[in-house]
């Protein structure tokens, strides 16, 4: 019995349709909109022109872009041609809600042709540029798409820069920017050196402002996010999930090495400390320094009629539950209880609060960790309940442009395993999987 | 325990500052925003600039405010004044954290000598600047001002639209628009013909944002909204709280008559249907010929421990619980459960579609319509809890520019009461108090 979004009702599919030159931040912006998407269980895709390109030219210099090169302009044309045939066909076979055409659309021709198409296939056009006349934001594009284009993968760092420059010069000759005069009829945003000045025009339905309030509220300063679960809890000694129980002793000396460790990942610097409004979050943070802020959104997924329970008696109370449950975790909810797409949904203020904000450690629960953290790091729906997030362990998430570092340090306490695998209703008396892991840096 | 959110943490205090010729709505989103922002237990105030010149002018004609009127200006300084130094002392003696200066604020120099004010007293100001060339929008704003302001109440209402257009242009002679170039250093939204387009600069805290995404998604366009709690359920007829019981043999007859009441309120146009994800909402609207959609957002409070007790089990077994309940039922907060803020904080999204969207029924539970009621009818959280939302009646609300409209359209089939008055236990027999009730016309 899912919980449907509005946006699962409306039948509405929109395209969102890039604009901008080169450098400025489009396919950041549309990785970040279909991560969001995704993870909110709306069917996001993006289709990357450069990429269908680099099929037939891998890596072309800059002379390729200069609009009265024809061969380069029959190559671009027919890339942009496939990535929109293939995105249609993606809306068709596969039920599609929101595809983002990522590609520079610089011109109002190009874009005519793309609207055109659009409404004929009942499809809403939403116009995205990204608009830059900052230097210094450009040249940390530049450099970012210097280390990770394949267009420049072993070249010289130098000629990457100057080549680059010199596209950059080619689609400035031909580029026409949205104008609230010109544009007034497309649905758009235009956003200016990333959220200094926004433009909105004409935005009407309820998919298209999910999509601009997201993008207003992503900011890109450097920053991480610290995320830990409570402290060993008595419940997780006896093995029972949910309730409200005090720490164990070893989730008290969790809380009490907490403060150091926090230190030496932060620093110097303030932290905010979001926690849930149960006991075991709270006694886990109850000596960090820090100003302390509870979210009921951060509890832990409501168990329903199996809270307090533990797994072996639920495979025996409820046979039934336990096995659809194991079927598909993240859709299974308990008997009066959350599934993961529940808690999800009752997230996603969080997730906006965590892209806006700085220097936010949160401490809350296993679940709730678990769809975190699949959001950061784009972990699927599927697998995201199964993960591995083990107690008296600090995460450091860094989004970077191109994903999130993840930095995991170990408290060496011990502490019971929490971890069930599908199948079983047995946990690990120690978390050996996990508890070998010392620094361990990953990127998604 | 309260629960916070961020902005009561981050310390951080707005200033709305209006800006716009009459007639562009201004008082109208002012209005809105405090009732939003009370609703999410933000303390806010609206300080209406006519509302002290009127205590000096109370019914002036057109002449007043011209700008070469030196009398009128004075009285228009003085008003100003009054209205700035009485908002400055709710900052500093009620803790007030969003304040709205509503008036035109139309020149660089009265916005300068604000901005200078606010800056003095670390309030991060905000301007709010309703712009319209739309003259079928300004003129439905002339005729609401005419019967609503008491500048013209007892005046000819031709005299009422000539002097109102001859005062705006007087207003025009020195107005001056926030300008993306000029104002680039301003937070600042300009709304331009409602929502057709929006500028955003510069906006840079939580509260800020939050503020500019509600007034993004309002619209103007009439609609109702229809509300009905479930039919009688079986825990109703118990006497039980909570749970996920299944209609009473009388609220099976309520989801049988329904489809007809609703199609005789809302005529041959089409529905959307909004439930929770228990069963008694969704057999009350089993029958409805209309797209369905389920929210876990509109489950009924969690009474945690508590479910599937009687309210005289709860007295007994939970003594000091049911009296802390009784003193502050909005922030109470049942044993592992729901308090009626942590209702409110959930219902947020909710409520922003509400406004977003048109021709929505939405079937779901005692506290969670309280707490919509309260947002649309202005009720204080001290009093959302205990208002009286009786079964078996249908209710249609009409937001309207100064107010909203209720119809209460009772289903003439009996049901218990699930009132329970303040210190007592026991529920009425039947809903004498409101079953009486016909069809009410109520302006909030």
């Amino acid at each position: 019995m899912p919980v449907y979004t509005v946006s699962h009702v409306q039948n509405v599919r929109v395209c969102v349709v890039m604009v901008g030159l080169p450098a400025r931040g489009k396919s950041l912006l549309a990785q970040k909109i279909v991560r969001y998407l995704s993870w909110l269980s709306i069917k996001a895709k993006c289709f990357n022109v450069g990429t269908y390109r680099r099929q037939t030219a891998s890596q072309p210099d800059a002379s390729f872009f200069d609009v009265e090169n024809p061969e380069g302009l029959a190559v671009r044309v027919e890339a942009v041609n496939k990535a929109v045939a293939d995105m249609m066909s993606w809306y068709g076979d596969e039920a599609g809600v929101v595809g983002i055409l990522d590609a520079t659309n610089s011109t109002r021709v190009r874009r005519a042709w793309i609207l055109k198409l659009l409404r004929e296939n009942r499809i809403e056009p939403l116009f995205l540029e990204s608009w830059c006349d900052d230097s210094e934001l450009i040249m940390n594009n530049i450099l970012d798409v210097k280390t990770t284009s394949p267009d420049y993968a072993g070249k010289a760092p130098d000629f990457a820069v100057s080549d680059f420059l010199a596209r950059i010069a080619n689609y400035e000759k031909v580029y026409e920017t949205l104008d609230m005069e010109t544009d007034k009829d497309l649905t758009f945003i235009k956003l200016i050196n990333v959220n200094a000045q926004i433009i909105i025009n004409k935005i009407e339905t309820y998919l298209e402002s999910r999509i601009v309030y997201y993008v207003m509220n992503l900011h890109i300063k450097p920053r991480a996010i610290w995320l830990s679960r409570h402290g060993e809890s008595m419940y997780n000694v006896s093995g029972q999930i949910g309730g409200n129980a005090d720490l164990s002793p070893q989730g008290w000396a969790y809380a009490k090495k907490l403060p150091q460790i926090v230190a030496d990942s932060v620093g110097p610097g303030e932290l905010t400390v979001w926690t849930s409004t149960l006991n075991r979050t709270q006694q886990t943070a109850s000596n960090l320094p820090f100003k302390k802020l509870q979210w009921k959104a951060l509890d832990e997924l409501d168990a329903g009629a199996c809270d307090g329970l533990t797994y072996q008696q639920i495979a025996e109370d409820f046979p039934e539950d336990f096995k659809a449950r194991d079927d598909d975790k993240y859709e299974y909810r308990y008997p009066g209880g959350e599934s993961y797409r529940d808690v999800v949904i009752r997230l996603e203020p969080i997730i906006m609060e965590l892209e806006k904000n700085e220097n936010i450690l949160i401490v809350t629960h296993q679940a709730v960790l678990r769809c975190i953290y699949a959001y950061f790091m784009n972990i699927p729906q599927e697998q995201s309940p199964w993960m591995d997030i083990p107690l008296h362990t600090l995460i450091k998430l860094e989004p970077r442009a191109f994903g999130t570092m993840v930095e995991k340090i170990k408290a060496n306490i011990p502490a019971v395993s929490t971890y069930k695998e599908k199948g079983t209703f047995e946990l690990g008396v120690d978390d050996a999987k996990v508890n070998d892991v010392k620094n361990i840096i990953t990127r998604a």
